[in-house]
């Protein structure tokens, strides 16, 4: 994706310099945009550059131009920093507070008869106070992005950008919480300890194994909805391209026969959700090779997915078990699948290729090989992107203050984001809306609520249900 | 102060029963302000009623009216309870995020950029974060208002009234975060694990001596400002008030005997800022009597104070004590001053009564005898109100991104309250000015921002003093 920056730089015009700047922007790819005069000597001029380029080449364009005899760089405002000054979210009160009256309605006096509501009636801080649409972003930075263990104030922009999209999306405020600490136990007391002020617990960016236990372990022990979206939100928004998906090649899902690699956070939790959709031919795929019952691993994780998958009891590394499968699904790395080995797959390949930033196949090389290609980036069609799933599912959670976001939820999800997509709109080139599709939340919601009162989850039923 | 009530009441209204309703509703102090017919049938009318009352009288009349013979309360419409709903405040994004360029910019791809520089520089996360400008107010719900031990989810309207005002009077983004432990170690480890995200904590409503540790160990083991408010907001705004009172009897602060009933987290923090400020001859009061360094106590702040205290070595309850001193400071209970102990103070006698709700005396009472008269109430003048300091003082340490928030601060803040009632404004009715006055903020931002400067505290010289 592109971004826009603006280059300040002084040089001798009387020299040509200018060609020179412009040869070393354009060979990183750079496109200069516009250009403007700050000041102009008899000799020497200073002019803002502001160039078009790709995000990854900023550092690389800066670099060029400084390396550059003769022009000297003064300055570089990169429109995706400049974003980020000061943080990206702030804290509104809903009212003024203008005048007394209004102090001692919001503030001493008046709040402490709404203070004894809540101690004589518990379940009124839903109705009184921001619990009711409050969510918890928390992180403790160890897996962020594709970038690791950067640590929690590292991590903060990317939490600070999910409550932005919280709240745009789905209304729902969000806001962050960086951990300093690694340690299960301590995430997990402290999460409790902080569950008072919240409805609902978002957790993102935090490494595997140990990102199983937190979620499992505040699923059990709180009552309200705990959601690790690295893990959840990528599977349901996968679900959702490969209903799709089925419906053109025209599979059903009980007779497929899938592979899974990359069995990590978001690796096990598509390996659930296929299960609870269906599909009993499941290979998952790890670096030790295809994972089998008849082993034992050190990741108990691992050891669980082996024993509900894989029931021909196949073995060897993905090109040996690649062979005849209707559908590769990939949250692993760059580079591992070949064109061999979606050449030995069943007719009509389906390819989810989600590693980030780089697939798991070169986007161009797969392409005339396989019937349907998705991957996790933005600049080919079908983007597996959980910002379909996170906004919708916790809006539709928190309307039927539901008590936990499980199995039934997340596939009622899947099936209401492939909904969006019509019948008459399918394609090889769209089986998954857009982000920005306008359609997507509340269609989530509404699933997500009806599936939580159906399994009795949901602790209050929505007007439009009542 | 008055609130507004709207009573939906169902009555025949051939039986005059009208006329009753508005006498029981006379009654108890309640104002009939309007009155709608929502229908009228033969017999039977129903009709909302609205009342302006005051806060504390909103139960009686409503158990009033429910007990008439003949007439049905339907519903009350509490204007309280209506700024109430939903909580009052929100999460908002700072800029939209509309299209596909915005997303990569707040969002995935370009985030990655901005959290390796945080990595790469961490001091950056001030620059690039809301770190900046966000404080957590964070609270065990044990004693909150005067209600006491009410538990962390009957606190949070009391912390999102602060958050407002925060936000509202000083631009801060204030976030409540409510702890479901009344544990001190739990509580200090639970800040610090929450503190990458937050540049200041402002502790709220945790009882003593608990909120002592709690802070001090905070203080030592951050490098964020920390403020216990119950402590050092009253205090703060006890002194700038203190100093106008001085002005108008024209005392020195070295010259005068100071009592001060109460010696819980705001009294101590009084006598410390006390102290600081050069007044010699305190005697610290509480349920045992004048503390007095001959003595030792169970509660290790008593010991403390004991210890810089009582230079004549004092014994006895507040009667005993209080003959010749020049100024009354109550932060107890109601009722624990006399009118017999006034006229044994010193000529001119300076009262602050700040017990909440009710005063140590009434103000009707002691208005004859006393110079100078100041209470926690807004309903009589001079209202010692912490909204006068916590907003600017954290505005302060924010801007100058303090390391903590020193005694010189709180002293500086405590003098700028002071300074906003001009010479030829002050008088015995107006010692300190109102929480809307809007030269209190930047006031007392500045005074905290030099003081911080001057000793050290500060890391980040803002760009007015550059």
């Amino acid at each position: 994706m592109n971004t826009s920056i603006v280059m300040r730089v002084e040089f001798n015009k009387q020299k040509g310099l200018f060609a020179e700047i412009a040869g070393e922007i354009g060979q990183v790819g750079g496109d200069i945009v516009a250009m403007d005069v700050i000041r102009a000597g008899k000799e020497t001029t200073i002019r803002d550059i502001t160039v078009s380029i790709h995000e990854a080449s900023v550092l690389q364009i800066t670099e060029a131009v400084k390396g550059l005899q003769g022009v000297k760089l003064i300055n570089v405002s990169d429109s995706t920093f400049l974003a980020h000054l000061g943080g990206k979210i702030e804290i509104q009160p809903k009212m003024p507070v203008k005048n007394r009256d209004d102090l001692s309605k919001v503030y001493t006096p008046g709040v402490a008869r709404v203070c004894m509501a809540i101690r004589d009636n518990p379940s009124s801080v839903y109705a009184l106070t921001i619990k009711r649409n409050t969510v918890a972003v928390v992180t403790d930075g160890t897996a962020v992005l594709g970038l690791g263990d950067i640590g929690p104030e590292a991590a903060l922009p990317v939490m600070e950008g999910k409550a932005m999209l919280f709240k745009q999306m789905a209304g729902v405020d969000a806001f962050p919480i960086c951990l300093a600490t690694q340690d299960t136990e301590e995430i997990i007391r402290t999460v409790k300890l902080l569950a008072p002020g919240f409805g609902g617990i978002n957790l993102e960016d935090i490494s595997s194994p140990r990102c199983f236990e937190i979620e499992k372990r505040l699923k059990q022990e709180m009552d309200i909805p705990v959601f690790h979206d690295d893990q959840h939100g990528t599977a349901v928004v996968l679900m959702a391209g490969l209903f799709n998906a089925l419906k053109i090649v025209g599979k059903l899902t009980s007779d497929i026969r899938v592979v899974v690699t990359g069995i990590g956070a978001a690796g096990v939790s598509i390996v659930k959700m296929l299960l609870v959709a269906g599909v009993t031919d499941i290979i998952a795929v790890d670096r030790e090779g295809a994972l089998c019952r008849t082993q034992t691993y050190g990741n108990p994780m691992w050891t669980w997915v082996a024993q509900q998958t894989n029931p021909d009891l196949r073995e060897g590394a993905l090109s040996d078990v690649i062979g005849g499968a209707d559908v590769f699904i990939g949250v692993s790395r760059k580079g591992v699948l070949k064109v061999e080995d979606i050449r030995h797959m069943a007719e009509e390949p389906i390819v989810f290729a989600m590693a980030n930033p780089e697939p798991e196949i070169d986007p161009e090389l797969a392409e005339p090989y396989v019937r349907v290609l998705a991957t996790g980036r933005s600049d080919y069609p079908n983007q597996i992107n959980n910002v379909l799933c996170f906004p919708g599912i916790f809006r539709g959670a928190l309307d039927c203050r539901a008590r936990t976001i499980n199995e039934e939820m997340k596939l009622a999800a899947a099936y209401a984001i492939a909904s969006v997509v019509g019948d008459d709109e399918r394609n090889e080139q769209y089986i998954i809306p857009s982000v920005f599709n306008d359609k997507v939340v509340p269609a989530v919601r509404k699933a997500v609520v009806e599936a939580a009162i159906a399994t009795s989850v949901a602790r209050r039923i929505p007007p439009e249900y009542r």
